[in-house]
């Protein structure tokens, strides 16, 4: 009988798996689609993805591989889900996960009980566990503003999106100014009549590419290699950017109110080059639906035949009661962005929104999470906690915007830093 | 009875028709197709246009106006094929042409007769006339490269590529590395399963932006307002480029042999990134034809479901006896690249492919060939003509490339000064 419980077999149920793995311990791993790489298995059928068909991930391939598992050096910069799906099965096989999961089965319920905690299955059954490892994301329940009036055109949210070929002559309206919502923009721009994207406060662009090397191997160099403070670094991408691309004030955009480095930006090296080439115009917030149109802050007024709401999502755990775990207040307060200080057998992989790379992060949250449980690393009493997630809160506070969008907004290095500094203090 | 005859409706015509008419010359003017256009009218029923659904103009909107008629300043930096045209049927409109205008007509002979010539319309007709101005543009005969073995699917020209849709799921291999062939490598990579180009000699990969403004209004920006030398400012310019999109080596593509500015450069903002992203490949020339693969000279093999020749076109007035117009002798060599010296009432208008913008400088020629036929600019004598394109050939030389994709090839400020240096001489 094992005591731990993971949930969710995408790319941070498999690398926590591995981690565990890795240190001798056991585990149950429940999936409720029918194979490994959640968002990253494009129309995975356990209906959670919001890939869409031209999804590349924005982390470049050096930058994106596991600590001992580096990516095929002949693939491109940035891999397209499916390849990036290919390494993840790979990674997972190499480690041979698969046959730890169990497939085709969700996990519908998670209740205390007793020091622990008791595990409901779509199956019906229930099972008992000392830790239950939450891994399932958190990119899956849409998020949808509420405009005023009405629209006659299908309305969907970016999650549903997959191709352009609904859209094909279509005038689109596009709602949101992320990474999602410029992808999807840019993905219509040929097949779609015209597309609009609307934005309440803007945001800064940043081209994938800086001089023809992916910005993100920028900090690195600018950093590591020739070892600039972190505010010159930025500074110098700043300008670095602003020759690459150019003033996004001349293409309509207007720059956002916050300087650039307090939030996630977003990466597009199509969106100002289209919006000069007139396949996507820029406007504020929607005022007002009007059956065929839609009405801006700014007073103008367009038709348009559908809406795409690239505007988010809840962060929303349905197996988990409130009391237990209200994502609302709770997902940004857990110690070392993982541990429920309430019931320290809870424990989140994968919730956080990291300004670099996602994966090799998940992957030091996936050691760290074994160190734990192998009982290398040690929780601080419940005081400790708080203590430490107050601090975090207020860096974060400092560094990025208050909105609810950043409450899980980390920062790449020093997370991991903190997340080895743990390790390492108790080897 | 009218004297001059303009054969072709298109950009060319339209300018040169515009130019005569503000000299109060008549002229019988002839169209293939139902209206006027010509490559600028999507599927054009002349049957002439190679115009894709998602062509933009490569000249900035600044750049392309009209001296008398510029274009709207709403309208984006790159107008769209669907722009342009309206904007140049406003101004055949605003100065009366479509009237003068003999639509689905075409030109079937023309021959010397006595002074002067014999025009035989398709209907049957022939008519007498002193000047015949061919305006019917240079590329409609697709050229496509002889290449040893077989191939089974089916292989096409860029010229009658129209839209990605047919290509949807399919491996593209596209002939060819100017600016149709990567436009339209760029228009597959969403819809095809992979695209490879396939270049011989490669060839200087421009962004249209740099630093967020279109490339063609830097020279004008680095030469005309900065007062920097054209070689002072081409430095400046690669230098730009080179910080902007960096090198493109890192892509795998070679430098071609020759420096940046011997050849009219293939513009594209998409290709490198795209490179980057795995949806485009880059291979040298093909070696054979392999059945469902091809086989490249660097000894690789890959396999295509379809091949794209854009591979340009062969210069070719099928109207016109080889004997009176030889194009693969004479396209060359024409005085001030308009006026035959064998036949001086053989008039060649848009017969150029310029290093700047192509709208206003046949507009420049329209306005000298309106000057010529007015007697206000005097042509030397056949030795003269000779002299002056002998000049200019051993100037092409020295500027561009020896090879006949060049022999059409002129700088436009250059030329633009000549033809005005005639006018103002003889005003």
């Amino acid at each position: 009988m094992n005591n731990i419980c993971i949930i969710g077999a995408g790319s941070s149920g498999v690398t926590v798996a591995k981690s565990l793995r890795d240190k001798g311990l056991t585990f149950d791993m429940f999936e409720k689609g029918s194979d490994i790489g959640g968002m990253w298995r494009y129309e995975n059928d356990n209906g959670q993805s919001s890939c869409y068909a031209s999804l590349h991930i924005d982390t470049s391939r050096p930058n994106l591989g596991y600590s001992d598992f580096p990516i095929d050096p002949s693939l491109p910069d940035f891999l397209s889900h499916a390849q990036f799906l290919r390494h993840l099965e790979a990674y997972a096989d190499a480690n041979h996960i698969r046959p730890l999961v169990t497939f085709n089965t969700e996990v519908t319920a998670v209740t205390p009980k007793g020091e622990g905690w008791e595990v409901t299955l779509s199956t019906g059954e229930t099972r008992d566990y000392a830790q239950v490892i939450v891994a399932n994301g958190h990119l899956s329940d849409p998020r949808t503003p509420e405009f005023a009036g009405q629209f006659d055109g299908p309305q969907t949210h970016s999650h549903h999106y997959r191709t352009a070929a609904p859209f094909e002559g279509q005038r689109v309206l596009v709602v949101g100014l992320g990474n999602s919502a410029v992808d999807i923009a840019v993905d219509l721009a040929r097949r779609a009549a015209h597309v609009t994207v609307s934005t309440r406060r803007s945001a800064w662009i940043m081209p994938k590419y800086l001089m023809g090397v992916p910005i993100d191997q920028w900090s690195g160099f600018l950093v590591r290699r020739m070892k600039l403070p972190v505010t010159w670094a930025r500074r110098v991408m700043a300008r670095l950017i602003r020759l690459g691309q150019g003033d996004q004030r001349r293409f309509g955009l207007p720059r956002p109110a916050h300087p650039m480095w307090r939030e996630h930006a977003t990466l597009s090296q199509e969106l100002l080059p289209y919006i000069g080439h007139g396949y996507i115009d820029v406007k504020p917030d929607v005022a007002e639906l009007r059956g065929g149109k839609v009405a801006f802050t700014d007073d103008s007024e367009a038709p348009y035949d559908a809406i795409i709401y690239a505007t988010g999502y809840n962060i929303t755990f349905p197996f988990l009661n409130k009391d237990v775990f209200d994502p609302g207040e709770d997902a940004g307060n857990l110690y070392r962005r993982m541990v429920s200080p309430a019931h320290p057998g809870l424990i989140f992989a994968g919730l956080v929104q990291p300004v670099g790379p996602t994966i090799p992060l998940v992957e030091t949250q996936g050691k760290w999470i074994a160190s734990l449980l192998a009982g290398e690393v040690a929780l601080p009493d419940r005081q400790g906690m708080l203590q430490e997630i107050a601090e975090h809160r207020e860096k974060q506070r400092r560094t990025y915007l208050g909105t609810a969008r950043y409450v899980l907004e980390v920062d790449y290095s020093h997370y991991t830093k903190q997340m080895k500094g743990d390790m390492a203090r108790q080897a």
